[in-house]
């Protein structure tokens, strides 16, 4: 029987860069990577590492096997600038999770509560892939944008465990109006009013 | 050697009625759980589960190793009126979550995302013992009160997993002063403003 496709080989080394670049990535974060580390512990050249997986944020999704690309869907919420941008980031985050994304996204925070490594790629992706890209797009004052990302991050967590993992009614089956009624304001106040300043000293 | 205190008989009894107690309030939920029913299964006289945990309440709470009793903390926050109670509740929750209750406090959301049957304990203590409480203490439109706790154990649950689970920076160092200042808005605003209307049908 003839069969084309992937040689088995491939899928091996494949795999062997997804398994070093797992590790690397949990023990090193992101920022402390490179695709060439990645490429010389799974004994390979760093350009197959480019070939199979492209750029190291598209590596590092692979890793999580994260179900969506922050890189595709963030420009369209900040791109129109800070106006709107609560609603625009609720109704999007709403729309991945309660599409067949969502359970590979909820496995991957369940995944996140247990092991001290899973909360480690967690906080990586969410910093490196989500928040840093808000902050970037939004031009943030540098000074505030992390408070900002994380009181952000706060409110759209929340709402995984409650409507998504833990599914307390009735958020488990409000609609994403109304949830989007309700939150948007809180994430616009989170992105734009003002902060307590930083204690002094 | 001649030592006072409980014989490990009594201890036995204790035990039998907790496992008892869990898997009844697990299968039927707090509220389709009575005291009788708990004591029948463990093998012993209601009068006993009496005498060793109080009333149901307390008796769920022992099951759940709960670090704190709600019944006790959460008049304090809601016996001065709707008025400032987002920044009261927000104050309490990270006083808890901060003290030496914290600890047992996480253990118990890493548990309720491995096993569906500690979400369900979860899901009942927040609703029986806090939403609950809470709803019936501020006096709020039963047609909304569901929604509004909803809301609110969102954003609460989003601090739980970014400053004491995920630990993401700089949330899990900021002061409990700035975590109010920019939360407890968004906890009033849950409970006081108007919310969306459910759809028709």
């Amino acid at each position: 029987m003839a069969r084309t496709g992937r040689r088995p080989g491939n899928q091996d080394t494949r795999q062997a860069i997804l398994v070093a670049a797992r590790e690397a990535f949990a023990e090193r974060g992101f920022d402390g990577t490179s695709i060439r580390q990645i490429a010389t512990s799974a004994g390979v050249d760093p350009a197959l590492v480019h070939h199979y997986f492209g750029a190291k944020d598209k590596l590092f999704l692979a890793t999580m096997d994260a179900p969506i690309d922050p890189g595709e869907l963030l420009p369209k919420i900040f791109e129109a600038g800070i106006d709107g941008v609560g609603e625009r980031l609720v109704r999007t985050f709403l729309g991945v999770w309660d599409s067949p994304a969502g359970s590979p996204a909820a496995a991957l925070f369940r995944s996140a509560m247990q092991h001290e490594w899973s909360a480690r790629m967690l906080r990586e992706f969410l910093v490196t892939q989500i928040l840093r890209r808000a902050i970037g797009h939004l031009k943030l004052d540098p000074a505030e944008a992390p408070r900002r990302a994380a009181l952000v991050a706060s409110q759209m967590a929340g709402i995984v465990m409650v409507r998504y993992i833990l599914k307390i009614e009735p958020m488990a089956s409000m609609s994403q109006d109304e949830i989007v009624h309700s939150v948007a304001p809180t994430i616009q106040r989170y992105l734009t009013e003002p902060l307590l300043p930083p204690p002094a000293g």
